[in-house]
This record gives C-alpha cells, sequence and structure tokens, in this order.
C-alpha cells in the first residue's frame, strides 16, 4: 500500500517536471536577427514553408530610415518600425536583397480605407514562435494572431463591434516588381496573382507570378475590388476627371488586372466578432494554391493548424538536444537551428507540382523541389550541417540542384523560385555537391552531379556560371581586365570548386580528372605576392594592379580584386590548400601573425562569407588552437545574443546561424567538400543529434564536454584518444561520440 | 425539238445572267465612314459580330494629326492615315468615343522587334467586303487576309521565306484602359486576358476584362512574351540596370501581367509560307473563349468560314431589295444596312454565357444577349428599322434589355459589353421598348418593360437615368441651376420618353398614367419662347437665362441650354407634340419659315442626332411636303456618298445608316414611339422588304415609285389611294405596299 503510494508519487512528480520542461520551439526567439539588418523576421512558418504570415512595417514615411523605398531595404519587418502595414504571405529570411513580402493582408475597422498610408497602425504586445505570431493593431483595436501550414497561412483577427474589413492589398509590397490579378470567386472567396521577381535588382526577364487563393469562415457583407491606375499625361488627361484617381468596383466578380489592386471584404458586426482567413500559396496556378489550402488546412480549426506545426518545429529541433548552458544560450542555439529550417524552402505543391526555371512549365516531384539556394553563402557551412542532422532534406536538396541542372542546362548558383538570379561570383553548386556525397548522402545521380559540374567548369562561350573562365584556365586567374570587380574572390572561388570536383572525381575513380582539378584548384596562388603575405588582383599583362591597399573594399565598397570585402577578408580562404599555402606565407609563425593582423586591424567581418572561417584557421597551425578557441567564443558573444541586433548582420538564409549551431557544438567544417570538422569547445556539456538510419551507422552523435578549464586538453573519438584538432564526419557518424577534455 | 433548245437556251442564259448578278455583298463598301469621322472600320466581321479583325493605323506620330492620343479619336482605322501597328479584334464600329481596339496581331518578318513604332508599316493594295479584309504590308512583304465568325478572328498570313513573326501586342489598344495578363499555353496557343473600359473616358470603376484565346495552324519555332515595364524613380532606379527596359521571356509558359505586354510566336520558313491564326474572344472566361474558338471554326478552312460568313451578310442584306437606282445608290443603300447590322452586337458566348451588369457574374441566355446599345442615338429610327427588317432581332434586344434592367435595377442608357457608360443625357430606352410593342413585336414581358420604364420616371433620389427629375417633375423642366449643361435638350428627351410611356400605358389599359404621362410629355412647352419661336433655358426662379444666343452650341460647344447642338438644332425637336407646336409658332406658315430658318442658316447639322428628322417635319404642314421631299434628296446627296468621307460624322452605331436607308425607301419614323411613318421619294423604283410571318400579315412589304417627276402626286396603300404623307407602320405590314406616284 505505502509502495503503490510511492510510485503514484513519483510518476505525478515526473508528470509535473514534464509538463514544467519547456519545449524546444519555446527556446525559440523569431525576433532575433530582425535588427541590424539580420533580415530575418517573426513571423509565423512551417519548417521550410512555402508560405509565412508576416508583418510588414517597412513601407511608410513613419518608419524613417528603414523605409522600403528609400534605400536598399531587403526585409519586410524591422524592429525598430512602428508602422504596420499588413501581413505578408510570401516572404525571404535573412537575405541581402529586397523580392517577394507580396500578398499583404490587413485588418481594418471602421469606414474602409485603402490607401495604406491610411490604415497602416502603430501595433503592440507581440508575440511570437516559430508557428505563431500574434499583435494588436492600436489604431483598429484588433487582435492579430497568425500561423501556417507549409502552403498557407492562417489569420485570425479579433475585430470589435462596427465595420470590420479585411483588406488584400497587391499593389504593396517588398519586391521592386508590379503587376497583379484577382478576382473576387464569391462572398468567401479571392483568387489571384501577383508578379514577383528581379531580386537584386536583376535578371527582370526571369520575373514570375505568385498564385493564391484567400478564403474566409465568414461570409462578407460586402466585398470589392479597388485599383490605382497610373496618371495619364498629355492632351488625354484633360478628359480624364478620374485621372490617377482609386476606383472601387463593389461586388464585381470577374478579373481586375493592374499595377496597384486590391480586395476588402467588409463586416458589420453587432458584437466582438472573430474572422479567419486562410491563404493557400502556389508557383504553378490558382488551382493548385487552392488545392493546397484544402489538403492542408481541410476542416482543421486555426489552434489545430498551430499545434500540427508547432510538433513539427519540436520534431525537427529535437534532431539536436543540448544539456547545459544556460537558458539564453539555448536559445540562441535553438533560434539559429530554426533559421536553418526556413531556407532552402518549399517549391511543389502538395500534389508534386512545380515550375521549372525560367520557362515555368509545370513540373512534378516525388520529393521535395527545395528552392532559395543562396549557395555563395551556405556552401560553407548550411548544407554540411543539413548532411548531418537532416541528411534527407539535404538528399532532396541535391536532387533539387540535379533538377535544375536538367531544367536549365546549369547547375544553380542563387536560384529563387525556379529563377537563377546569378547574385554573387564562383560556381558554388559542386562543392555542394561533393561535400553531401563525401558525407554519405549517397542516393543521387552522382555520375549526373558530375557531369553538371564539369559543365560549368569547362564551357568557355556563354557560361552564366563562371565568367571570365577564358583567362581563368589560361593564366590561372581573373584579371583586372576579365572583371572590374572581385578579379581574387573569383579566382579563389572557382578554385575551392575545382578542389570539389577533383575529391569527386578521386571518389568516382577518375584518376585523370582528379590530377587536372587538384592542380586547378590551387592556381591561386599566382595571386600570392610574398612580399604583403596577402593575395592581390593581377593585370591582364601578369603584373599586380597598382595602386593596392589591402584594407580598401571593406564595408562592402566595390573594388577590382575582391567581392564584398577586401584582401584581408579574402586571403586566408583557401583552407583547401592549407598546408602549401602556410609554407607559402613563410611558415606557421608568419601565418598566424598574418591572421592576428586581420583581427588586430579590425579587419575581420563575422557579418560576412568570406572570412567566417577564419577563427577555426588557428588549427592548422599546432600549438595555436587555443587562439581558435578563444576567438570563436569571443566572437559567439560578441555578435550573437537573444536580441533583435542578436545576428552579425545578414543572416544569408542561415549560413550565419550554421556557424553558430557549429561554433557552439565546438565542430566547424573548415573546408569547403572535404568530409571533416576542425574542433573548438562546446558551448553545452552534452549535445546529442539525432543521426539517420538511413545514412549513418550510429543512432545518435554524443559529443560531451568535460572540464572547466579555459583551453582543450584531450580529445576522444569513439572513447578513443584523438590526436589532433581535426576529426573526419565518418569515425563521428560511425562511432557517434565526441568527448571534448577542458584542462 | 427546237423548243428543247429554245428553253434550254433561255435556262443558260438565265444561268448566266445570275452568275453574273452581284451579290448584294459585293454592293457593300466598307471603306465609306471611314473618313471625315464617320469612325467606321473595313475589318472583317460576321453581322452582329463580337469580334472583328479591324487594321489599326491610328497609333504614330507618323500618322500625323489623325493620331490616337494626339486628339479625341474614336476609331481604330482611318482612311488618311498610312501606318499600320496591328489587326484589332475587338473593336466599335462608329461611336464617338475611344473604346476596344485591342488584341492587336501583327505579322513581321525579320529579327524579331517588339516596339510598333518600329515594326509598324505603311501598307498597300486593301481590299474589304463584310466578310473579309485583305492587305499588303508593305515593310514585312506579308499579304495579310481576315474573316471572322460571330466570336473569332480569323487571319491568314502570307509570309516570304526567312523569319517571321506573329506578335499580339497587348499593350497597345484604342482604349485608354491598360493591363493584360497572357499565358503562351503552348507552340499553336495563347491565352490572355485585356482590360478594356472608361468609354468617353467615364466611369472608371466599371472597366472590364476581355478574354482570349489564339490557336496557330503551325507550331512556332520559338515563343515568347515581352513586357516593357513602367520606369522607376527615386533611389532605387539607380540599382535598376532594367529600370523602363523591354523584357523578352523566351520560351516562358505562365502567366505574365502588365501594361505593357505582348507575345511572339517566331518562324524560320525556308520557303513561302502561310500561317492561319484564330482568336476566340469572350467576356466571360478564357475557358469561353477557347469554347467560342472551337466551337465556331472547329476545322473549318480560312475559305469555308470566310464563305460561311458571307452567305449570313447576303442572307441578311436580302431582306431588302432594291430595283432600279444607280449601282452607286445601290452601293450606299446596302453600305448602311450593313452599318446597321454590326451594332447592337452579340455578348454572349456560344454556350449562351454572359457577364452581368457591372458586376460581372456570369448569366446565360437561351436567346441572344445584345450589347453596345446606344440609345441616345438609335432610338430615333435604328430600332424601328430592326422592328421592319428584323423583328426577330429587334424582339431579342428587348430582352437583353430587360435582363439588364433585371441584373442593375436599371433599363440601359449607353450600355457596353455589360456596363453602363451613362454617356448622353435623356432616359431613352422606354422609347424604344414602347416603339417596338406597338410595331407589333410583342414576345416580351410588357408589363416588366413598363415598370422599368416608371422606374427612371418616378424615382426622385439616385436615379442615374434621370439626373434633374426633382426639378423636370415640380417645374416641367431642368434649369441651369439644375446642370450646367443641356437643360432644355434634357427636358425634351424626358418629355418623348414620357410621351412613349403614355403610349405604353394606353395599349396595357392604364388610362390614369396615359393621362399623366402625356400630361407630363408636354412640359417643354414652358421653355418655348413666344417672341423667338425657339426654345431657350430657363432659370431656376423661372425667368429666361439672359443673355440668349439661339445659335451658340453649334460644333459641339458646351452650353447651358443644350447638349451636342444649339436651340435651332433641338427646337423642332418635339414631333411628338406637333400639331400643338405649331400652334404655339403661329401656325403652319410661320412654323415652316421657322424651320426653313435652321437650313437657310446653316444651322442644320446632318452629323447629329437632335435634328436629322428636321427635313420631315415639312410634312406637318399640308402643302409643304415637297419641301421634305426636296431637302431629303438634297441631303443624301450632299452626306452620303460612295467614298471613305460619304457619311456626314459618326456613324453614331448605325444611326446615320439609318437614316439613309429609311430616306432612300421614302419613308421615316419621325414621331418616336409612334407606330408610324412619314413619307418623301424613293430613291429606287421598287423595294422589297421581307417580313418575318412570326410578326407580320404579308410577307413582304413593296414600296413601289412609279412616275417620273420631281414630287409625289398621290400614294396608294394596299392598292388603295392614302389621304396625307403619313402611314401606320400596321397598315403597311398589313397590306405589304406601298405606291409612291410621282408627278
Amino acid at each position: 500500500m505505502r509502495k503503490t503510494i510511492v510510485i503514484t508519487l513519483i510518476f505525478l512528480q515526473t508528470i509535473f517536471l514534464l509538463a514544467q520542461e519547456k519545449s524546444l520551439t519555446e527556446y525559440v526567439n523569431p525576433f532575433i536577427g530582425t535588427s541590424n539588418f539580420g533580415t530575418t523576421n517573426p513571423g509565423a512558418i512551417a519548417p521550410r514553408g512555402m508560405v509565412s504570415v508576416t508583418p510588414f512595417n517597412t513601407a511608410g514615411k513613419v518608419n524613417g530610415e528603414l523605409e522600403k523605398d528609400s534605400r536598399w531595404l531587403s526585409t519586410p519587418y524591422v524592429a525598430e518600425n512602428t508602422f504596420l502595414t499588413g501581413f505578408s504571405q510570401v516572404n525571404l529570411s535573412g537575405v541581402g536583397c529586397p523580392e517577394l513580402g507580396v500578398i499583404l493582408a490587413m485588418p481594418t475597422t471602421g469606414e474602409l480605407e485603402t490607401d495604406y498610408l491610411k490604415y497602416g497602425s502603430t501595433y503592440s504586445d507581440e508575440k511570437a514562435h516559430p508557428s505563431y505570431y500574434s499583435v494588436e493593431l492600436d489604431k483598429h483595436n484588433v487582435r492579430v494572431e497568425a500561423t501556417a501550414t507549409t502552403r498557407t497561412g492562417v489569420s485570425k483577427y479579433h475585430f470589435p463591434a462596427g465595420q470590420a474589413n479585411v483588406l488584400i492589398n497587391l499593389g504593396l509590397g517588398l519586391t521592386n516588381e508590379e503587376g497583379a490579378l484577382v478576382k473576387i470567386v464569391s462572398d468567401t472567396e479571392i483568387e489571384g496573382i501577383r508578379n514577383v521577381g528581379t531580386f537584386c535588382y536583376y535578371k527582370p526577364e526571369e520575373s514570375y507570378p505568385v498564385y493564391f487563393v484567400a478564403r474566409f469562415n465568414k461570409p462578407a457583407k460586402r466585398t470589392g475590388i479597388w485599383k490605382r491606375p497610373r496618371k495619364y499625361e498629355g492632351v488625354e488627361a484633360q478628359w480624364m476627371g478620374y485621372n490617377g484617381k482609386e476606383r472601387r468596383y463593389e461586388g464585381y466578380r470577374k478579373e481586375i488586372i493592374g499595377d496597384s489592386i486590391g480586395t476588402y471584404f467588409s463586416y458589420d458586426f453587432d458584437e466582438p466578432t472573430t474572422v479567419e482567413m486562410k491563404i493557400g500559396v502556389s508557383y504553378v496556378s490558382i488551382e493548385n494554391a487552392r488545392e493546397n489550402l484544402e489538403r492542408e488546412t481541410s476542416t482543421a480549426s486555426f489552434d489545430q493548424i498551430r499545434k500540427t506545426n508547432d510538433q513539427e518545429w519540436n520534431r525537427l529541433l529535437g534532431k539536436i538536444q543540448v544539456e547545459g548552458g544556460s537558458e539564453e544560450d539555448k536559445t540562441i542555439f535553438y533560434t539559429a537551428l530554426y533559421h536553418t529550417l526556413i531556407h532552402p524552402n518549399t517549391l511543389n505543391d502538395g500534389n508534386g507540382e512545380y515550375p521549372s526555371m525560367a520557362q515555368r512549365k509545370t513540373m512534378k516531384t516525388d520529393g521535395t523541389r527545395y528552392t532559395t539556394f543562396s549557395f555563395w553563402d551556405t556552401y560553407r557551412n548550411l548544407h554540411s550541417l543539413m548532411s548531418l542532422v537532416y541528411p534527407e532534406q539535404q538528399s532532396n536538396m541535391v536532387k533539387s540542384m540535379l533538377d535544375i541542372y536538367k531544367e536549365s542546362g546549369w547547375l544553380p548558383k542563387w536560384e529563387l523560385n525556379a529563377t537563377e538570379t546569378t547574385t554573387m561570383v564562383g560556381d558554388p553548386a559542386g562543392i555542394v555537391l561533393t561535400d553531401t556525397y563525401l558525407r554519405g548522402i549517397t542516393d543521387f545521380d552522382a555520375e549526373l552531379a558530375y557531369k553538371a559540374m564539369l559543365k560549368s567548369a569547362e564551357t568557355i562561350e556563354n557560361n552564366p556560371l563562371r565568367p571570365g573562365i577564358e583567362d581563368y584556365l589560361s593564366k590561372g586567374y581573373l584579371t583586372t581586365k576579365t572583371t572590374n570587380s572581385g578579379s581574387v574572390s573569383t579566382t579563389q572561388e572557382y578554385n575551392i570548386t575545382d578542389y570539389a570536383i577533383a575529391q569527386m572525381a578521386k571518389e568516382l575513380g577518375k584518376k585523370d580528372d582528379f590530377k587536372r582539378y587538384s592542380k586547378r584548384s590551387v592556381s591561386y596562388r599566382k595571386l600570392f605576392d610574398p612580399k604583403l603575405n596577402l593575395l592581390r588582383p593581377k593585370n591582364d599583362d601578369g603584373s599586380w594592379n597598382e595602386p593596392f591597399d589591402p584594407g580598401f573594399g571593406n564595408d562592402f565598397v566595390k573594388n577590382l580584386g575582391f567581392i564584398e570585402g577586401n584582401s584581408w577578408q579574402y586571403t586566408f580562404m583557401v583552407s583547401h590548400d592549407a598546408k602549401q599555402f602556410i609554407k607559402m606565407m613563410g611558415g606557421g609563425k608568419a601565418y598566424v601573425n598574418q591572421l592576428n593582423k586581420v583581427f588586430e586591424q579590425d579587419q575581420f567581418d563575422m557579418a560576412n562569407e568570406p572570412d567566417i572561417a577564419y577563427p577555426y584557421l588557428y588549427n592548422f597551425v599546432k600549438g595555436n588552437e587555443w587562439r581558435t578557441q578563444d576567438k570563436v567564443k569571443e566572437l559567439v558573444r560578441k555578435y550573437f545574443t537573444n536580441a533583435p541586433a542578436g545576428l552579425p548582420g545578414n543572416d544569408d538564409t542561415g549560413t550565419m546561424s550554421a556557424w553558430l549551431i557549429y561554433s557552439m557544438m565546438g565542430i566547424y567544417p573548415v573546408v569547403p567538400a572535404d568530409p571533416s570538422y576542425t574542433l573548438s569547445t562546446p558551448f553545452f556539456d552534452k549535445i546529442t543529434i539525432q543521426l539517420n538510419p538511413k545514412y549513418y551507422q550510429a543512432k545518435t552523435l554524443v559529443i560531451e564536454k568535460n572540464g572547466e578549464g579555459k583551453h582543450i586538453k584531450n580529445i576522444k573519438v569513439g572513447g578513443k584518444p584523438h590526436k589532433g584538432y581535426f576529426v573526419d564526419h565518418s569515425e563521428l557518424t560511425e562511432t557517434g561520440h565526441l568527448e571534448i577534455i577542458m584542462d
């Protein structure tokens, strides 16, 4: 009897503890990165969702210097701003170019007003979780709640009594593209199309449509469309009493087309009333948008949808469990992991259909066609993290890359919604393909991948991925004549890809290719000036370009040798050739001295990719590993915090976040396309990564930190002492255990 | 044997004569009215077709002062112009406001060029019949042929060897509306939407879409879409290398939306090759446009379609046969009849569907839903002509009017493609309803029609058809305070409609209404100034508006009293009260004298409706009928010729042409809503009108002119001597015979 009571007590205590324990999504703070140009947003989203319901507060001069049209601004939401003009349903997170941020839904009260400068509102009491966003709109006294499925945004508007309106503004948007079509299907449904595109203000010929269907749970009393036509000039203007003025089409049931149009659904409520609206989205057709909405939300309530979404986030975040460490550290860690699960995102509809590259013919996939591949950023760390933690996703990402190759004839570089934006330099896809393959994700057509890699590496004429390839092949590098921007950087990028091709050739038994590409991969050496111990641009005749200021190019100033950076920030970006490079520098000491200068002279840029592996480079010089451990810790503490400004800059579709995750786990993939990690100090006592048995031998990879000292004393892999600060991916995933023993 | 030979010879001779005889469509010259602001066009069209394939030559400064954007120009084609930029598929004929003239197809050769100023061409060797238009494009060395079904334009392009392109430009158009969507479905098919509307530069909130599907008989080698986006200004413009520049989307297969977009289908021909293109149109949906195309053209060849179309024109034109008269007279007569068979035109699709008024919900009809009801013009003669010659069409027109009432709550005034443009003044629908009913076309809901007529006659608040009705009812007239334009004209128009309501009330046995509306119908008398023997505007306090110049308002100058005219041109527009009006004038002699002054002082305007019945008014004063005969003959000879300038001005959707047809037949419906005609001299020896046995007793109405004298001596109806110069419609359609015996 007594025993039963004890057991019951223990059982109840366990229940109590379980109930008290925070779910992992509670450790996510979606406001991290919403300031300091992190360009993330706090909108409700499903993992890798096509849709997010994002507060849009970057329109309207009242927002001051962070107004979307007053500068280069690439996010729908900024923590500092105060004036909200709606909730955009398709958005990019952590990018450096304005795009999407369209299908803007907005609840308003009182007489209908369709000018966003007039219906926009200040707001308060924001709440954000991955699956949920909520806010009070001060002007309208409306509480907004939002959640989402993969392809459907779900909003709940708590209206007071009186006139209530739900606007969908298709004129406003973060994108610089214009043009929309809308049709009110019934008093509970709208369908429409919005043009988007010209990411980074180029490739206008690849602008494209996004389709949507919006459904309301309550029939509107009045429905209509508004349009603001452009203002005519000249002789005809005098006959146009309506010139440039807003038009309203109340009760209209056919298509309206225009650059500045929107719909309104209005109600007259006797008492406070809640309206739910779902917006299904597709990049294929209106029919698919409707099917996505029905397939994913069916008759589910807002709360059910939110719960399902939250469970999926918890399931994915739970692939990495951390123990020890502060609540703040857990927050920045899981928020970073959440950021890596936003992009690449889903492009295909629920029925598998998606648009082909550029021409947008309708294709079909059995798996997931991913999009938003910002490879110049993500090849450095994000994809190897995906290979480790979410290999089933990474497999589909690689297959999507090959689909893109099959459709367009070229691998992607910066692919967005089936357009190739050709943003940044280099030819990074091959690095990701090789890296993934060598990490054991081999369930894709490796020969096709290899063929695709060779195409951009070998094609001389009309090569969209490797401009300047002729000079690159004949001279070994691009010159200041080849390009007026980034001749050294681009040479380095091509080298790294050639290194990846060499590794893949080796793996596939193509010995001649291995040799040839290994040689090509180190041609950057010709740009090394031993007098300066730096890389610097050369002219067409082989002479150094003069004058040369290795500090010039910081802060994104355009320069001949380097893209988004300077010589200091690029010189060490040759980790695939580290051994020889250290020799060229004059040995380990000279290398460390030179690397120290980068930090000491404030040339290091945590906010941009070329130098983000720098803190790990000390590990290449024996006896200097403590510098890596100290520097990584310092940088994490300096740049990553639980605050809106808690990212160093653009998250770059999760690249900065992936850097943080690795850095906090004590491992980093310092050599692209090399299936290994270099080591530093974990921020947690124990980290357990669930490994997918389809790809990996061990069920989990456990990283343990033991001891309280400042620096690493010993390392064990699979329980055995490990020599050096580099460890193979295969060793970790086979043994499942890494122990870091502090001194 | 000999007899047989004779018979055979006679038979052969008859065959020969029949073969020689011109078909009636050969008497139609579609170029009549294409100059002098007739605003007709020579495009290929089926009777009352939704579609016409019309040469478009009003764009481009090279066309000089008849360029569409340099002035108020309301036609896609002008005889004087020389620069052709395509073939528009939906067009209006004989209207005074720019609208439609869109879906511009253009064959070009050589390298693709999408700027119409560059691909436009001079042209030569035009041929036009109702069913057919053909032209040589000089620049491209392409022969174009066009024909049409009711809802499908069919074009044939004879290309030389080399690169050939077929453009569909959705940016260019006669309409002032913008906005289009297009999608290339395959290498032989395009679908799209074009915004149109704002006829006469108003009612922007009723702009609407026209849908189309284009099909080619040969797969294109290359297909694509071009877009010219608007030019950005401000800080963002500096990042847009593409700002305002043309974009091309080659091979693209999704929707493109924009104000200035178009498609190209390109071929590389080894030898001269013909391409046929069909464009199906609908005002309901793309699906219906496709169905219309398939239903109406199926597998028929260009020549078969043309032949069917020509047969239908001949069938309808053949409802009136004329004998005697010159070839020129036959030409202007049948061309006029052809003009009356263009508008009103078909709105519904082949499956019966059409858009409802304003809201554009999809409706369905068993008959024909007609559109383009320019009633201020057509109530005066066109609809009574239709009642006589094409009563089955007029019946459907009246039913369409009632459908419009049911959908919108109001009868139409100037209805266009299910929008109410509210062009001009007055409330003319009731006149047409009554006139039709009293002429024996009674197979519509007369009580509903009557109810509809009363609604606009009685509604005080928010009455879109009778603005100023409060003053009209209380004072008997509109004042210079009620409106700043046309207070007298509008009073007269309301009077005529009230007269029509009175006649309908009488017919339906509503005696009180008859009395009341009879009284209302003559309230214009209060605006008669016996000192001047003219109508003139009054102020709100009942005083005459000063100063008063009865000649002011000529040439469409805006003035207080009269719309599109002056006191001279309106004063006599009271034929429904002619007897009393003559008394008011001081008797027949004074009336004739005053009427003479209109002509003598060059105040008569043949080109506008208010005074077009004036030449017939002499018949109201016994002994002056010769003046009508002379004046009508003089006007026909002066204003109507077999030449582009052969109409006096805007054809006004067939009103001028109907005037000519009546005038050449020797009868005219001088009192609106009164089922009678007044008589003058026929221009032919014998006119035979086929009467529809469903509505009329006699099989034909034969009008014979006998004798060669200058003036009418005797008149016989049904073979019996007839007294006076007025004859009832019923007498003519019962006896089937009118004989005019000249002195």
